[in-house]
C-alpha cells in the first residue's frame, strides 16, 4: 500500500526534453519538443506530477527532500521520456550470424534461403525450442532493451507458424515479461510467412490462412495478444489474403497493424488505411497514393531504419515525405535475428537522423510519443507530462542532441519505470 | 616482483578468433583468421604463452588452476585480440552537437563554419580549456574505449594550432593515460588546420608552417610524440606544405602518417608512399595511382567508415580495391567532436562491414593486427599469439560474427590488458 504513495524526484537536471500532447488523427508536430534547462521532475504513486524548472520545483516543494522521497541526481544529465519500441520480434531461438557474413561474401538472399537459411531456419529453431528457453531469451532481450532506455515495447509471434508454436512464443512473452520493468504489448503474427510445409501449393496455403483466421488468431487473442499483424508482400501474403487475416484478427478484438510496402509497392499502406490499422510499418516502397491514404485515415508510420542498414538496402522509407503529409512517424528497432539484431533504440535513432534525415527532435518524438500512440497508449506513456506514467530515461549528457550525436555507445545512464529507479549508472537495480 | 610472474588463464571459451603473423610490406591476408572452438588462453608475466583448445590446455597444464593463477571463465564467450584504435583526436574540449542537428535541418558545412562552428570552435574551446579539464576528458574517453574493447589507441594533437596549446593537448594525453590500462601512442598534428588567425594570408600561413617545423614539432617530439600527421587537403595544406611538415617531423624522429585524399583526390596517398609514411588515413578519394603507390611502398590504409556515416557522405574509402591491391587495411573510430563522436570500435566495425563490404574476418584484422602494425607494434600487440602482450577481449557471444551482427549494443564483456583483468561483465575493475 505504502508503495503507491512513493515519491521519486529527479533534481538538478541539465535539461529535459519531451514531446507533448498527441492528438488522434493529427498526431503531434513531429519536431515540436518542449525543452527545459535546469529541470526537475517529480513522480508520485507512479505518475508524473511535476516537470519543469528546478527553480519552480523548489518553489513548490522546497529544497529538502520530504521523508520517504527518493531523490535521483540529474547533474549533467538530460531527462527524456522512456523509449517505446513499437516493432520487435523478440521471442525467437537460433542466430543467423553466418548469413550476415555470407551476404558480405557475396551470397544472395536466394542462395542463403536455398541452403536452408533465412526465416525458415529461425522458424525451425523456434519450433524446436522449449518454452523455458524462449522465455529466457525474451528476458535477456528485455534486459538489454531496458539498459538502452526502452520502458515499453511491442513484440510479435511469427516464428511458430503453427498453432502450438505461435502460442509458445506468446507464452514466452507473457512469462518473460512477468515482473519485468519493460511493459510488453503483444502482437499475433501467424501471417509472418507461409510455413515451409505449405509452400508452392495454393490449397495448402489457403488452408493455413484458414487456420490462422479460425484457430491461431482466436487462441492468441484469448491468451493476451492485443494486435494482429501480417507480412503483406509480393510472394508472401497478397492484399486479399492480408485483408482476410487482419479482418479475422479484428473479429477477435485485435487491433490491426501490418508490414506494408517493405520490398515492393504492393499497396499495404492503402490496405492499412482501408482496414483502420493503427500502424503501417517499414514502408520503403510506399507510393504517393499510399501516403495520401494513410494521412487521410490517421495511420501511424512505424519506420525501421536499422533494417535498411543491416540489409544494406541503400534505401530508407521516405520519412520526410511522410512527415510533410502530416503522418505521425514512429521509429522502432525491428529486433530480430535475420534483418536487424539490436535491442538499442538509440542505435536505431542514429540511423533515423543519418539515414532518413529526421532532426533530433523529430527522432525523439518517433521513439517516444508517436511510438506510444502506435501501441494505443499515447494517453499513458511517451512523454513527460503530468498524469502520465513515471517512465523517464536519463542520458549522461547535457542535451537531447547527444542521444544520437554521441553514436555507437549507450548514452542511457538511468531508467525510471512507473516512478521506480530500475537502472542506475548503467546498471540494473530491480 | 611477484606481479611479473602472475598467471591468468581464460578457460572454456566458446571460441577464439585472431589474425596471425603480420609481415612488413605484405601484411597479412586480410581475411585469414585462426579460429579455435572450445578454446583456452594462458598469459604469464603479462605475455601470452598458450592459445589453443581447452583440451590441449588441460593436457599441458592440468585441469585444476595452479596456486596464484587467476582463472577467467570463457563460458559462452569468444576471445579476440585487444582492439587497437589507430586514429583518434581525443584531447579536445567543447561539443558540436548543435552542428550535428543543424546539418540535419539543412545547413551546409560552409554556413555552419560562417557562424563560428566547425573545427574553429573546437580549437577555441581547446585553447581555452585548462590542462586539468583536458586531462579529465582524455581519461573519460579512454574509459569508454576500454569498455568497448580498445586496449591501445593512437591520439593526436591538432586542436591547439599554437605551441602552448598543442603541448597542453599532448600533456593531457600523457597525464590522462598515466596508469590507465589503455596504451596511448601520441601523434603531433599541428598541421590539422590553418589557424584562424593565419588564414587568407600566404605569409602568415607560411610563418605558421615554419613554426610547426621549427618549434612545435620538435617540442612535441621532445615530450613523447611518436608520429607526425598532417591534413593534406585542398584548401588546408597542399602537397608541398604537407611534405614539408612531415619531413620536419621525420627530422625530429617522428614517424609520418597522414590525412590523405579525404575530400578531394589531391595525391595524399602518393605522398604517403613517397615519404615512407606508416599509414595513410581516410582515402575516400584515393586514385588508382595512389593505390598502386601505397601497395608498392607498404603503406597501411587506415579507414574511418564511421566518419562517412556521421557526415552523411554517401561514400566510403574503396576498401575492397585496397585489399585487392594487397594493402593492409586498418579501421579506426576517428573519435572527435565534429565528424565522428564515438569511442566504440565495434560500432565502427559494423560500418566497415555494412558500409565498405569487409567480411567479418577482414574487419577483425582491421581493428587488431593491421591497426597495431600502423602504430609500429605488430610484433607486440594485435593478435593472440605466444610472446605477444596479454591483451584479450571477450565478447559475450559464441562466435566472432556477433561482434558486428549484434549491432548497436556493446558486445564486450571482459577485457584483459597485459594479463590483468581490467573489465569484467562490462564493469571496470582496475
Amino acid at each position: 500500500m505504502e508503495k503507491r504513495h512513493d515519491v521519486l524526484s529527479i533534481r538538478n537536471l541539465s535539461s529535459l526534453a519531451t514531446p507533448e500532447g498527441f492528438e488522434p488523427r493529427s498526431g503531434v508536430a513531429q519536431g515540436r519538443i518542449r525543452r527545459v534547462s535546469g529541470a526537475a521532475i517529480r513522480i508520485e504513486a507512479g505518475h508524473i506530477t511535476f516537470a519543469g524548472t528546478e527553480e519552480e520545483f523548489v518553489r513548490q516543494f522546497g529544497e529538502a527532500p520530504h521523508p520517504g522521497e527518493t531523490v535521483v541526481s540529474g547533474l549533467g544529465k538530460t531527462a527524456l521520456p522512456g523509449f517505446v519500441d513499437a516493432h520487435t520480434h523478440i521471442p525467437w531461438s537460433g542466430f543467423r550470424e553466418g548469413e550476415f557474413n555470407d551476404r558480405l561474401k557475396g551470397q544472395t538472399y536466394a542462395e542463403i534461403a536455398a541452403s536452408g537459411g533465412g526465416i525458415v531456419s529461425t522458424v525451425a529453431a523456434t519450433r524446436a525450442a522449449t518454452l523455458a528457453h524462449l522465455t529466457a531469451s525474451v528476458k535477456s532481450r528485455l534486459d538489454l532493451m531496458l539498459l538502452h532506455g526502452t520502458t515499453c515495447c511491442e513484440a510479435k509471434t511469427g516464428y511458430g507458424l503453427q498453432k502450438e508454436a505461435e502460442l509458445k512464443q506468446l507464452r514466452a512473452l507473457v512469462h518473460g515479461s512477468e515482473g519485468h520493468p519493460v511493459t510488453v504489448e503483444m502482437t499475433a503474427l501467424p501471417g509472418h510467412e507461409v510455413p515451409l510445409e505449405c509452400r508452392g501449393d495454393a490449397q495448402q496455403k489457403a488452408a493455413y490462412i484458414d487456420e490462422c483466421c479460425n484457430e491461431i488468431l482466436p487462441a492468441l487473442a484469448a491468451e493476451g495478444a492485443r494486435f494482429v499483424d501480417v507480412f503483406c508482400e509480393t510472394g508472401v501474403f497478397d492484399l486479399a489474403e492480408s485483408r482476410r487475416i487482419l479482418s479475422a484478427g479484428k473479429s477477435c478484438g485485435l487491433v490491426p497493424r501490418l508490414h506494408a510496402d517493405e520490398l515492393t509497392p504492393l499497396g499495404g499502406a492503402e490496405l492499412a488505411a482501408e482496414i483502420g490499422a493503427i500502424s503501417a510499418d517499414h514502408l520503403l516502397f510506399i507510393t504517393r497514393a499510399g501516403i495520401e491514404a494513410m494521412a487521410r485515415s490517421g495511420v501511424i508510420a512505424t519506420l525501421l531504419p536499422g533494417t535498411s542498414v543491416f540489409l544494406r538496402m541503400n534505401r530508407y522509407a521516405p520519412a520526410r515525405d511522410l512527415i510533410a503529409a502530416g503522418i505521425p512517424v514512429a521509429v522502432a528497432t525491428d529486433c530480430n535475428p535475420g534483418s536487424s539484431y539490436t535491442e538499442s533504440l538509440p542505435a536505431v535513432a542514429f540511423f533515423a537522423t543519418i539515414g532518413m534525415g529526421l532532426t533530433v527532435e523529430e527522432t525523439l518524438t518517433a521513439i517516444t510519443l508517436n511510438a506510444a500512440a502506435s501501441l494505443g497508449m499515447a494517453d499513458e506513456r511517451g512523454s513527460i507530462e503530468p498524469h502520465k506514467a513515471g517512465d523517464v530515461v536519463l542520458i549522461d549528457a547535457p542535451s537531447l542532441e547527444h542521444l544520437v550525436y554521441h553514436y555507437g555507445v549507450n548514452p542511457v545512464s538511468d531508467v525510471v519505470v512507473n516512478g521506480r529507479l530500475v537502472v542506475s549508472s548503467g546498471r540494473r537495480l530491480l
